[in-house]
This record gives C-alpha cells, sequence and structure tokens, in this order.
C-alpha cells in the first residue's frame, strides 16, 4: 500500500469519526458501534433512538462543517480496558469490542468532547475533513449478521481538496446520467418487464443497434474465414451430461420436458457446435474450422443482481469454436487477438488489457500439449504487443485462456471477451480430423467470444458515448430538419434518396422553429442533423450539423453521400 | 365427381381385382379382404399364409401382366346370398362382409377363373391395365382397427396409358431426388440429431441461406416502413394465460420453471409484442405501428409427423404485427398483399391463390367492425387483382383472415403466409391510442407472416428449385476453376477481389482435369462457374458457365461485377 493510499485512508477513517461526533451532539442517544474507511469513502454504523431519515442528513452536514471549523486535533492513547468499560458503561457494542481487543488496554481517539475506540490511523486535526459529502442511509446488521441488532449505516465520501470532491461528484452525476438504463428508457431502446424478469426486451432502436452490432461482427468474422451455424435453443439432458455442464453448471441452466425427456434451455453453444462439427467426417484440409454462432443463450441469475442489460438471464454471444491442429494454436489466436483489437479500436476503445491464465493445480491433457499451448497464447500476445499479465494457475483443468479487459470512457473496467483453449471437449466427444497421412488426429478447440454478450456490449459502449453512438452505429444516423415549410418537399425528396440507400433518417415533421428541431434532434442524441433553409433548398445542399454542435455549411448533396459512405460500417 | 374421374376409379377399382387375380393363383390360400380405388391408385388387403415380400412384388406384377394379356372381360351380376356364402365358405372376411350388405343379393364380379364380392363399378376387360406399377407393401388391420386381425397391403398405381405411367413414376423419382431432407444433407445445408427432436441443425451453407432469406424480407419490411423488435423466448404462464394461448394451445407449449414461477417456451410472438406497444403511451401519429419480429419459436409436434424442415418443433417466424386505426386496414392489408405478391415472385412463384375466412358463428367485436373487416379485406384483394376464393364462417373467433396458397414448380400446394385481423387482443390488453383530438381508441392488430416458417420456406424453395438455389440465394454463389496450375495466380487475385466485395465465392485449389472440376460445381449446385484458361488468363477475363451448361466465353471482369451487381439480392 502506498503512503498516499494510507493518507487517504487515514483520512476516511477520520471522517467516520467525525460523523460519529457531529452524530452524538446531535442524537446524544445514539449507540456507535464501528466506523471504518471503506475502499470508497467511509461509514459509521448506528443504533439511533429513533431510526434517521434522509431528510436528517443537512443537519448532521452541517455540524461536521463546524466541527471542521473548530479544527480539534485528533489524539490517541492506550488506555486499561478498566477505564474503557467505565467511558463506554452505556454502549453494549463498545464494551463487546473492548472484551474481544487482545491485551489490557484498547486505543482511544479523542477530538474536542468526543472520544472512541479506536486502533488509530488518524490525520492531524479536523481541519482537514472539510472536504466530504454524506450520500446515504442503509440498513446494516450489527456484525453484518441478520441474527444481531439491526443498526443504520451512515455513508460518505471524503477528499484532501475540494476540486477532488467536485471531480468525484460529477462522476457521479456522470455516471448517474449516462446509465445504460436510464438511457434506455430515455431513447426508447429497450425495456424490462415482470412478465419476463432479466429477459431484455428490445425496442426498434434498441434492436437496431443490436443488428448493426452484429452485421459489424459478422462482416469481421467472414473477412477472417468464419462460418456460421445455428444450433437449437433446447438440447436433451443427456447431451448437457456428457459435454459436464449438467455437473457443473445445473444450478444456472433451465428445463424443460419433452416426451418426458428432459431437455436442457441451452446456457451455451458448445455442445450444439460439437454435434455441427461431427456430422461428417472432416479433414485437414477443412482446418482450421471456424464456425461461429450468434447463440441465443440462457443463464440462472438471482433476481438481486440483475442489472440492466449488464446482467440478464438471457443473451446473444457473439460465439464461435475453431476447430484446429494444435500446431494451428499460435496462429488463430494471433488472428483473434488482431480482431479484438480491431473491433475494440472501432468503439473508440483503446485501454486494453489481457491475462493469461496457466495450468492450474488439477488439469488434463498431457504437459507438453499445456506447455505449447500456453506458449502459443504467450508468443501470440508478444507478437501482437499487447499488454498483460499471467495468471498463474487460474486457468480452467481444460486449457489455459486469455481475458480481455477494457477501460471506458469514465475510467471503468470492463471484462469483454474471452480466448479459451479447449482440450476436454475433443477428447470427451471423441473429435478427430484425417491427416494428411490419412491418420486419425484428435483436434484443439478454441472457444471465442469478442464482444461476450451482445446485450452487455450495448450497455457498455452506451455508457462509454454517453449515449452519443458514433454515426455507424446509431439508430437514427441523420434527421432532416426545416427552417420553414416552404423546405419541407425538397426535405421529402432528400429524406426519401437518403432512406432508399439503407441510411436510417428522420424527417421533422413539424413546423417546430429550427431551435426547437435542433433541441429534439440533440435529446434523441441523433449524430447529423441536416438543416435546410432557404439557401440551401436554392443551391440543392444541406448544412450539416453534429451532435457536438459543429457546422458545415453548404454541403453538395453528391459531397454528402460520399460523406455518409465513408462514416458508414 | 366428372366422368375421366370416374373411369379412372374404376380403373384402379379393376386393377385392385387384377392384383387379387395375380395373388390367388399364386398363392391360392391367401385370403383376400378388400380392395378399393384411392385417390393416388388401389391397394388390397390380404392375409397370406406366408407374408409377403418386397422380392415377390415382380413376380406378381408379371402374373397381372399376363392376366392383362389375356384380356379376360370383366362381368358383374347380382347373386343371392346364400350362394355367396357358398362361393366365400372359406374366408370369414367375405363371409362377415356378405352379412353386411343390406338385402337378398350381393354384387360378385368375374374374370376368367377369378370371382371376388364386388359392389360394381369397372372397366371392359383385363386388356385395359397393362400401365400399372405395384409399390409397396405395408402393414394394416381388418377394418383398420388395430384390435382386428394385422393384414398386409399391396399398393399400386394404374393409369389408362404408358405414357402417363412414365410421367408419373418421372414425377415420382424428382419427388424423391427433391426431397429437401435428401438435399439438404447432400448440400450439407442442416442436420438433425436425437439430442434434439424437431430441432434443425443449420450447418454453415443453410445458415447462409437463412441469413439471406432475412435480409432479403428486412429489406422488403424496412422499405414498407416496419420497425423491428426483439422479445423473450421465455415468459410467465400469467401471460399467456391473460393472452388466451395457455388455454388454447397449452398442448403445444413447453414449459419451465424460474425462481418457482411457470415460465413457457413462446410458441408465438404477439404477447411480447403487445408488452413493447404497451411501453408508453401511443399516438395517432405513431399509427399505423409496424413491429416485426425474426421470433424463435417452439411448438410441440408429435414425433410421427415431424418432416425435414417442413414440420419441426423450433422455427423463425418472419412476423409482423400492425396495430393501425380500424379505418387503416384496408390500406395496411392492400400493402401486405402487394408485399407478399413481390416476394412470391422473387422466388419464382407465379401460382398464388388467396382465401378470406369469414365471420364465424360464434365471435366477438361488433358486427360493423366484422363487416368493415371483411370489407377491407375483400376490397384489398380485389384492387390488387388477386385470385381467392372466400371460406364463409372459417375465421377465427376474434377476426377474419387471408391465407396464401402457393403452387410450386412440382405442381404441390403450400399455404406459406396468413394476414389475421384480431380485434380480441387489443381489447384483452387494453391497447389504446390517443386520436388528435386527444380522446382514446382502441386499435386493431393485424398479424402477418409472409413467409411463414423460414425454415419450412427454406425446404420448399429447395425443393420448388430441385436444389438449385438461383444466384442471389445461394450458399456459395460462384466457383472458380482453372484449366492448369499456370492460371492459380490470375484466379487467386479474382477469388480475394470477389470476396472483399461480399460474393461468396470459392476456388477450385485442385489440381483436377477442369471436367472433373465442373462435375464438383455442378453436384455442389453452384450457379455460376467461372472458368480461367491461358487466353482467359491473358486477356483478363472469364468465360462464365452457368448450371444448366451455357457459357459466356470472354467476359470483361468490370462487366462481370456488373453482371454481379445485377444478380445480388
Amino acid at each position: 500500500m502506498s503512503n498516499q493510499s494510507n493518507d487517504l485512508n487515514a483520512l476516511r477513517h477520520s471522517a467516520a469519526h467525525l460523523l460519529a461526533h457531529a452524530v452524538s451532539e446531535i442524537y446524544p442517544t445514539t449507540l456507535l458501534t464501528i466506523g471504518p474507511a471503506t475502499p470508497e469513502g467511509f461509514f459509521y454504523d448506528m443504533l439511533p433512538e429513533k431510526n434517521f431519515k434522509e431528510e436528517d442528513l443537512p443537519l448532521i452536514t452541517a455540524r461536521m462543517q463546524e466541527i471542521v471549523t473548530k479544527n480539534y486535533p485528533l489524539e490517541h492513547t492506550q488506555i486499561p480496558k478498566e477505564t474503557a468499560r467505565k467511558l463506554f458503561a452505556k454502549n453494549p457494542f463498545k464494551l463487546e469490542l473492548i472484551e474481544q481487543i487482545p491485551g489490557d488496554t484498547v486505543g482511544l481517539a479523542t477530538q474536542g468532547d468526543f472520544y472512541d475506540l479506536c486502533r488509530g490511523g488518524h490525520i492531524a486535526s479536523t481541519g482537514l475533513l472539510g472536504h466530504f459529502k454524506l450520500q446515504s442511509i442503509s440498513g446494516s446488521y450489527w456484525r453484518a449478521d441478520r441474527n444481531n441488532q439491526p443498526l443504520q449505516r451512515i455513508s460518505g465520501v471524503v477528499f484532501f481538496t475540494q476540486q477532488e470532491l467536485e471531480a468525484y461528484e460529477k462522476h457521479q452525476l456522470e455516471l448517474h446520467l449516462y446509465d445504460h438504463r436510464r438511457l434506455g428508457k430515455q431513447l426508447d431502446l429497450f425495456s424490462f418487464h415482470d412478465e419476463g424478469v432479466g429477459f431484455p426486451f428490445f425496442h426498434p432502436k434498441g434492436k437496431t443497434v443490436i443488428n448493426v452490432l452484429t452485421a459489424y461482427m459478422r462482416k469481421l468474422q467472414e473477412k477472417n474465414d468464419y462460418q456460421e451455424i445455428s444450433t437449437p435453443t433446447m438440447l436433451s439432458d443427456e447431451l448437457w451430461r456428457k459435454s459436464g455442464h449438467y455437473e457443473f453448471y445445473h444450478d444456472k441452466m433451465y428445463f424443460s420436458v419433452i416426451d418426458e425427456k428432459s431437455y436442457a434451455i441451452k446456457p451455451m453453444n458448445c455442445p450444439g457446435s460439437i454435434l455441427v462439427y461431427k456430422t461428417r467426417p472432416r479433414s485437414y484440409r477443412e482446418l482450421p474450422l471456424k464456425l461461429s454462432e450468434y447463440g441465443h443463450c440462457h443463464r440462472h441469475e438471482l433476481s438481486g443482481v440483475l442489472h440492466g442489460l449488464m446482467r440478464v438471464r438471457a443473451f446473444t454471444q457473439d460465439d464461435a469454436h475453431i476447430y484446429c491442429a494444435p500446431e494451428q494454436l499460435e496462429h488463430e489466436i494471433l488472428t483473434i487477438i488482431t480482431m479484438v483489437f480491431k473491433m475494440l479500436s472501432k468503439f473508440d476503445l483503446h485501454d486494453i488489457r489481457f491475462a493469461i491464465s496457466t495450468r492450474p493445480e488439477k488439469y488434463m491433457g498431457s504437459d507438453i500439449l499445456w506447455e505449447n499451448a500456453t506458449k502459443a497464447l504467450t508468443d501470440a500476445l508478444e507478437k501482437s504487443n499487447a499488454q498483460y499479465t499471467v495468471k498463474a494457475g487460474e486457468g480452467a483443468f481444460y486449457g489455459p485462456k486469455i481475458e480481455v479487459v477494457i477501460q471506458d470512457s469514465m475510467g471503468r473496467s470492463w471484462q469483454c471477451g474471452t480466448i479459451q483453449v479447449d482440450f476436454f471437449q475433443p477428447q470427451n466427444f471423441d473429435l478427430s480430423y484425417v491427416t494428411a497421412q490419412g491418420t486419425k488426429q484428435r483436434p484443439v478447440i478454441i472457444h471465442q467470444a469478442i464482444f461476450g454478450s451482445l446485450e452487455r456490449f450495448f450497455a457498455i459502449i452506451l455508457e462509454h458515448y454517453k449515449g452519443n453512438l458514433p454515426f455507424w452505429l446509431a439508430p437514427v444516423q441523420i434527421k432532416i430538419l426545416t427552417v420553414t415549410d416552404a423546405q419541407k418537399p425538397y426535405a421529402t425528396q432528400l429524406y426519401h434518396t437518403l432512406k432508399k440507400t439503407g441510411v436510417r433518417v428522420e424527417l421533422d415533421s413539424s413546423s417546430d422553429p429550427l431551435s426547437g428541431q435542433i433541441k429534439t434532434a440533440q435529446q434523441d442524441r441523433i449524430p447529423w442533423m441536416l438543416i435546410i433553409g432557404k439557401k440551401e433548398a436554392e443551391s440543392q445542399t444541406v448544412t450539416v450539423r453534429y451532435h457536438d454542435g459543429k457546422q458545415e455549411p453548404a454541403v453538395l448533396l453528391e459531397n454528402l453521400y460520399k460523406k455518409i459512405q465513408e462514416s458508414s460500417l
């Protein structure tokens, strides 16, 4: 831990004391329990005589500020447990804590009249604590045990400077404003309903984005010789038992019965893909055989952890299974990593990190197979100049893998893609191909997902772009606005011309003033507005206004078409 | 019934006698039961001492031909039942029949030595029966009752002329050769597996066709202002109870349990679409709101009726729900019919018939609503010059509908699209829109599917085209062949150029003689071969060879590109 984070911990812990100090002045009967620093800020768990409400926070905040102004020095001393028992005689929580601390003494922190049991680790005085904010009141339990006394937790954040506090608050506001669930509703992209908890309903604009994401990935895959398949949503339990998913994944699977036989609703696409591989003998000439599938999978999640499109119970994977000879591994991995870089840069995601998980204690497959595969992964990452770390021993029992982690425009990290080598299923399903020499050989499978889940990736980029999807991906790419109704005929003609070429275009048919039309288009996050006034109509041009407010006047239609083509998928 | 079909019935029935005649000569102990004409041909159910086998058919056929040559006249007389009982004393089946015939006499047919109980209806003599073919031996039961004596059935067909018989046999052979299940395997398009009975697995080439079909329909829908949505695969029983599907469709639905609540795997997309409609208030300005969905639906079928892609347990509908004001019905129906014509002609299906099903005895919705809706359907069909029939009283209780029936290149009829007006669900789910006057109004729903099921439509056109899908739809559109390896560099370059433009192209990398390469490409049903010899390589041209064998020599590349563009989707 660095000094700075030690200091920040001290600041946060001291702010918890400050909070407790203010509360015990305003509500002297409140029983204090514990108040630690957290990775985000601080909290204090308390038992008030009367429950705190959100409305109480300003009063508590004001008293905390007063104590800051008084700039009490923070003192910390060791006192005999005997003394401590007297000081905290009325607080059974503190008494319990005192008994559990080893030795004959306990630490006591003092600031002005206020004292608290404390291990130590403070800043110099309360004057340094001015840049805090109380955030929330929530329920908790003594020692975080549901069987114990329920308590109330007041949480907050604190910083060394006002600037830092303001930056934090701005960031929080952004996270709120650009929460994909909020944007999804605002922009009419998708919805959730009680009739299907955790299952997204895509509205036309949201479905357009999903379709463009799919079209983009299909194109990328086609260029790299992937071949798309589709396999059933429901497959018999027997298959899932054979694949091992039943044993390890059973709790997350949904089941149904057909003709008195149990079927699972697929949580992954692998077994289906493997059945397609096995429909006929395969030759070395077909390898690497890259079978992709936009498979719609269902996996159970507890209702409490469902979170918009980020965590759902049904999602579409941009899945692929590469069946290859062991000696083709490195080349194939390199190709996938190149696709990952290409895809992420298309979405303006440039902070990309990889992690290799290597052979765990329990594993299957020969040592030489593991060594070669791990070397193939490492060499591929090296050759692509990728930043990566090694998670030693964290691979699955059936093969090493690479995970892709990105950082978005709001500084958050997301795991997107996975590249998993698999020695197990080829053996389990007795897969083979015929070599040039006519012998039978076992292929290796690479499981690959680049977006991961289309739904989740949609959520990530929606937040990453703060709702302003780029031109090629936006559900409505262009809106045509007219200064007066006199330009409507020209506007309508342009609308139809653009629509015919496949552009996702709208025409503002209202007679609102231009400023109102612009405001609406901006609220709808439409990347390009084509503004048509008298001049434009006469000269058969448009003024292009971008979402950020920049304008390009008098754009000739042929230049507009060229611009559109250059900016399209 | 026309005279001709009466004659044909007489011919078929007489052929059954001919069969029985031959059998009783060769296997005199065989007990005959009944031998009627069928809509396809004829059969005779018998109880032989020793079961017949396929190998016995040539012998029986030969004896039948002998009897034909003898040209026995067919005589029919009425005889007393008493006489009949003596004639058939050893045959309990015939004795049972004699007792059931009303009156004191029964009919007896005689040809040469052979006689049989018979109601009558014969041709003049056995000499007319030469153009027959025995087809199969199968199991049956006396009086078609599983509790009765098992019998053996020999079936056959018969025609007036050898020409007719040959045409029939050719047609049968075609039906066999172009059976989509056979083509699907031959061309590596799809497969079925015991792990998911009735659920198709699409291989790369089959999935390509499904994707092109989808792309085609999306384009057609976009032009007509449809907006695509997607809704969950699993929705709670409550919803299906509310929609009425649970009550009426329960037997065909699969179920699962999530968080102790029962969910159905969707058999249709309507309830999901309706929930999307209801996510926010709708204005008259949005109507007609056309929400399309390529919904993956599951419906139970008995395992005995599953038939390749024609009848499956999971399929994708090109579904759409049009929410419109009642007065918009006719215009919307007209638009859909226009789309139907457009789509079918794209697939060279020109024999199209429509049927309107009108108000049944039990119905909901006001009489005026029904009248207007039925008039809207009729007027729309009239305006589009469509051939149609009226199925009076055959509509669903919730609205009238139009069915689309096509005839394929092998003369078979298929129901494809449906256009169903629905007054029930809008009321059931309390749907509304706000009118220009600010009042609330109930919309009507049109359920629409043009392909119907993508899987089934794929099967239909695969058979219709006898495996030779047109250029725009074929999974591999072009294959490049070279006369010698010297042309490989030019061929490879052309391959990459074409691939980049999105053409589905293959390069024959073998060094087989050209004739062998052509044979392979023809077997793979590839529409265009580009043949490159010395001359083509030197002049930077290609010879285009079509699947039917026609060739176009020395085609300049720029003309080839133009040709491709014109022939593409």
